[in-house]
C-alpha cells in the first residue's frame, strides 16, 4: 500500500478532485489518497506551499501531488521531484520546494512531458495525477521525463523574517487558519532569541515594508500601553501598537485576549482565545509585523 | 480492516485533518477513515456530539475519533472510552457521551497522557489520533492510560424536552442541517404521545425559558389561525403562533409549506418543502419551541 | 476491490455523507469510495447530472451513487441502472441519464423497493446506498428490484444548443465552476463548425429565449468593438455585445481578459485569465448565449 497526498485549489463543488482520484486509482487500485485540502484560494501558490510543507511531516512516506497552477497551459514546467522522504509532483512554480526540503531536499528532478492533444486546462488530471500514479505504482522518477537541474527549479521569495540588533523581531504573516490563528514566518527558536519566552508580555505593531520608521520606534519603552502610544502615532494603522501576552497555548490568556505562542508547526503564532486573531488584528498573509518584549528598548 | 470515524471543527482549508489521517495511517496502514464532518462551528461541542451520536449507528464497528476541543492545552482530560459497540477518543468535554450511549454505554474509560514536549495546541494530531490509531491497531484500552471512573466524565446538559400535562410538547432545537431542516430534542414516540401523528394539524410557538407564560397560552384553541393569534399576542416574537401540518415527509405538504415529521434520526423535525425551515421560523440551536395538536386545549 | 463514486447535495456539515459511507463499508469493507462532490446546490439535479457525466470517464469502473432527490418520499421511483461501463443508482429524476450515456447507455434498469418502515427522508442511507453496496458486493442488478423499461426513465430537457444558418452558435450555460469558468452546452466540434478555432476573435451576447431579435443582430459586423455596439444596443443587457479572443487556454490572453476555448471536458467554455468569467459576464446556468466569429455576418 502506498499513500498519495493531494492538495489543490480545485474547490469541492466540481468533479475535478474526484477525476484525479480516479486517474490514480485506475493505475494503482491499492493506493491510499489523503486529501490535504482543495480549498486553497485560486492560484495562491504560497499558501498551498506552506500548508503542504507543514503537513508532509505527519503523512506516511509516499507521493505528494500538488496542483495550484495558474500557469497551466503556459511554458511553465511540469515536474516530479525525488527527496529522501518521498516524491513530489506538480507545476514548477515554487509549490513543491518547501515540502521537498522538509523531506530532505531535492535529490533528483524531471520535467514531465505533456502528451500531444492533452487539453490545456486540466493538467491535474492529464499530466500530474498520471505521474503521481506512476510513482505510486513503482515507476522510477527517471522514467517519467527528462532530468532537470534542481538548481533551476522556481522558488518562492522567502518571507521577510529578521531579528533586528535592537531585539525587535520582524516577520510576515505566513498563514491564517480556519480559527483565525495567525502564523508568522518566525520559527520558535527565533522567538526565544528575541526574549519572547512565556510567561512574558510583548508589543506588536505593523511594519510598512521599506519604510525607515515604525510606530514602535516612536515608543519610549516606558509608555503605559497601547492607547497612549497609538495616539502618539496619529492615525496611521501601521503605527498602532498592541500589547499582548506570550504564552503556551490559547488558554494561557482569558477569553477574548491575544496571545503569542509557538504553534504546532513550530512557528510563532498569534491567537485570540475563543476568537479570531486575524480579524482582531486586521492582518492577512504577507503583512509584516514587528514584536518585541515589553521593557526592551524599541 | 478497521474503520476510524473522524469528526472535528478543523475546517477543510488547512492541513489539520490530513495530518491526523497521516498519523493514523502511519500506524495502521489498512485502517479506513470515514470523515463525518470537519465543519463543526469552532468549539461547538454540542453540535458535534449530536451529529456523532446520530451517525455512529450507520458506521462499521470501529474507533470514533472526535476533536472539538476549545480547552486544548488546559487541564481538561483527554480520554478514550470503550463501549459495547466501539471505542471513542476525544476530549473530556461531553463530546463523546451521546455517541457512547448509542453504542451501548461507557464500559471502561482511561485518561490519555500528554507526552512531555507535545505542542499545546494540536492534541488532535499529537494525542487523540495516536490513541485512535493504537486502538485501531489492536492495542487494549487499558494500555493507553490510567483508568478513570466513567461517572466522572463531563456531560453536556440535557436539552429541555417535556410533554406538559396540558398536552403541549416543549422541546429545544437540537440541530439545523444543510437544508435548513430543524431537528428538535423530542424523539418520535414523544411526538406520538403528544397526539402529533400524521395526518394532523399542529400549532407551534417559541417558549421563553423560565417565563411562566407563552403566546400559545393566550390562544383559546378555537382561533382561526396564525394571523389573529399573532395580533392578540402583540409584537413579542415569543408569542407568535404558527400553524402547520403533521406529515410523513417534505412532500406531505405543498412547496413552501411547513411540516412537522419524524426525521431519519427518529427525532421530531420541522421542514419547509423545497425551502429552509430554520430561516422561515428564525430559529437556531438551543431555541425552545412548544407544539400542540390543533384543537387540544392550549 | 471495487470503486463506488458518490455525489449528493448533502453538504459537508452534517453526518449524512458519512452515514452512507458507513452503510457501504459495512456491506463491502473493501470498497473504495470516491466522493465526487456533496456541494451540489440543494435539489439542483441538472448540475449534479452534468458533473457526474463529466467525471465518470476518469473513474475506475464501478458503481456510481447519486442522490440529489428533492422528491424523496414521493412517488418518484428509486432506480438502479446497468450500462456497459458501470452501474448507477439514484432517484429517477434524470440525474443518472447523462452519466449512463457516457458509460455506453442504459442496458437494463430496475426499480428499487423501499422497505416498509423506512424513514421517508433519507433514502440515500436507507435505499440508495444499500443498493450501491449490493452491486459493489457483486449482487446482480436484476436481484435488486423489478425490471423497468429504460425508455420510461425520466430525462432532463436537453439544453438549447444550435448552430444557426447564419453561423451564429447559440448555447446555454451548463456549469460554472469554482474558478468562475463558464462551460457552455456546445461541444468542441460544434465550436469548430462555427469557425471558432484559435486563434480568432469572436463576439458574444445574451439571447432572450423565444425572442426573435438579439443585440448581435444589430451589429453590422464591422463595428470597432464592444463599447460602441453596447451603446447602440441601449441598456438592455440582453443586447450587450462582448468581443473576446478564441484561444487554447487561459494563458492565450492577458490577465483580466476573456477567452473562449474548449475545456477539459471537451465543451466550449469562457474564462477570464486569473479572474472569474461568470461574474464578469453576469451569467448563470441555463442562461443562453450567442457567439459568432468576428467578421462573419451576424
Amino acid at each position: 500500500m502506498i499513500c498519495v497526498s493531494f492538495i489543490t485549489d480545485y474547490g469541492l463543488a466540481d468533479g475535478f478532485v474526484a477525476a484525479c482520484h480516479g486517474v490514480i486509482l485506475r493505475t494503482v487500485p491499492t493506493a491510499r489518497i489523503i486529501d490535504i485540502t482543495h480549498l486553497v484560494p485560486p492560484g495562491d501558490v504560497r499558501r498551498a506551499a506552506t500548508v503542504l510543507a507543514q503537513t508532509v511531516g505527519s503523512l506516511p512516506r509516499g507521493v505528494h501531488l500538488a496542483v495550484v497552477d495558474p500557469g497551466v497551459g503556459t511554458a511553465r514546467r511540469a515536474v516530479a521531484l525525488h527527496a529522501a522522504g518521498g516524491d513530489l509532483v506538480g507545476p514548477d512554480n515554487g509549490l513543491l520546494i518547501a515540502a521537498a526540503e522538509r523531506l530532505g531536499g531535492v535529490r533528483a528532478a524531471v520535467t514531465l512531458p505533456v502528451p500531444a492533444g492533452t487539453p490545456a486546462t486540466f493538467h491535474g488530471r492529464d499530466v500530474f495525477a498520471p505521474a503521481a500514479a506512476a510513482l505510486a505504482g513503482g515507476t522510477e522518477l527517471a522514467a517519467l521525463g527528462a532530468p532537470l537541474d534542481p538548481a533551476t527549479l522556481v522558488r518562492l521569495p522567502a518571507p521577510h523574517t529578521r531579528l533586528r540588533p535592537d531585539g525587535v523581531l520582524e516577520a510576515e504573516v505566513l498563514l491564517v487558519d480556519t480559527f483565525g490563528n495567525v502564523q508568522l514566518s518566525a520559527a520558535g527558536p527565533l522567538l526565544a532569541d528575541a526574549g519572547l519566552r512565556p510567561p512574558a508580555r510583548a508589543r506588536l505593531w505593523a511594519v510598512v515594508p521599506d519604510a525607515g520608521r515604525s510606530g514602535g520606534a516612536s515608543g519610549d519603552g516606558t509608555g503605559d500601553g497601547t492607547e497612549a502610544e497609538a495616539e502618539d502615532a496619529g492615525t496611521d494603522p501601521a503605527t498602532r501598537v498592541t500589547e499582548l501576552a506570550v504564552g503556551v497555548t490559547f488558554a494561557s490568556v482569558q477569553p477574548g485576549e491575544l496571545v503569542l505562542y509557538v504553534d504546532a508547526a513550530g512557528m510563532a503564532a498569534l491567537a485570540v482565545r475563543d476568537g479570531d486573531a486575524a480579524r482582531a488584528l486586521a492582518v492577512a498573509p504577507a503583512d509584516r509585523l514587528a514584536i518585541c518584549r515589553v521593557g526592551d528598548a524599541v
